[in-house]
């Protein structure tokens, strides 16, 4: 992560692309939300769906994997420039997750993360929180999922 | 699930319990939400949290889950009376997801579910929505995760 300094108002970032394959589809529903439209075909068929469609939670965890890639790479940019990468801190939630559309098998989708807000943090000296706003559109640019969510992350500390 | 009708406002339900040893923890977060202080113990020592931690996404599938679980034992219930179980619909989303205290290897958290709204959906016949509020506590007693999702749920049709 760069430094909460470093960071503006509406910096938005590409965090990656994932398709959804139905096995991977299944194979996370079946551990953590075995809905039937999850895990069965025939059954997702005759759902209101027409078809196998994502756990929303996995939409949301495929978000979050990216999101910490994407700091990585930023990490490791920075190391290659000689530069120092800021701690990412715990969060302490986030506000209207919305699933907007369905994930369907086959369907790729897109994340990107925005900066909405940012603000140091008085009970936490050394760190900022930011609040992002997190999406993910499908192949045919339609939004399916959104969040924001609030992180902590480190201030350069004083100068 | 019950059906639409029979679900009050206030309704409180047991989930069930989860214990998160760290091996549970490592495997999750290695996959969804590598970072360091939920897939490293000497790490995490070093860290504020001062030893490995759940992802919050990890609280919250594993919520979602024993969600799911207890309603399959209510429409086994409900099918041992002879009696149909609601369909439950797709989620629209949630709202207000709160990580409030860290789940620490080793944590015992019990989930539940309260309604907290409940209105039948004029743009979709035959089905209601319900607000829920669901919570994990840990063993101390201490609450460490909340958030209120909407779910669709069938209702009984005209009578």
């Amino acid at each position: 992560m760069r430094f909460f300094e470093d960071i503006g108002i509406g910096d938005r970032r590409e965090l990656g692309r994932h398709s959804f394959t139905a096995d991977d589809i299944k194979r996370y529903a079946l551990r953590y939300d075995p809905q039937l439209f999850h895990v069965d075909e025939a059954a997702a068929a005759r759902s209101h769906f027409g078809a196998l469609i994502a756990s929303g939670w996995h939409t949301a965890v495929v978000c979050m994997r990216l999101f910490i890639e994407t700091q990585r790479h930023i990490a490791a940019e920075l190391a290659a420039r000689g530069e120092p990468a800021a701690k990412i801190g715990p969060s302490p939630g986030f506000r209207n997750l919305k699933w907007l559309q369905p994930v369907y098998a086959g369907d790729t989708i897109s994340f990107a993360s925005e900066v909405l807000d940012k603000r140091p943090l008085a009970s936490r000296p050394g760190w900022g929180m930011l609040v992002m706003r997190n999406t993910g559109t499908n192949q045919d640019g339609a939004l399916v999922f959104e969040f924001e969510g609030a992180i902590f992350v480190e201030r350069r500390g004083d100068p």
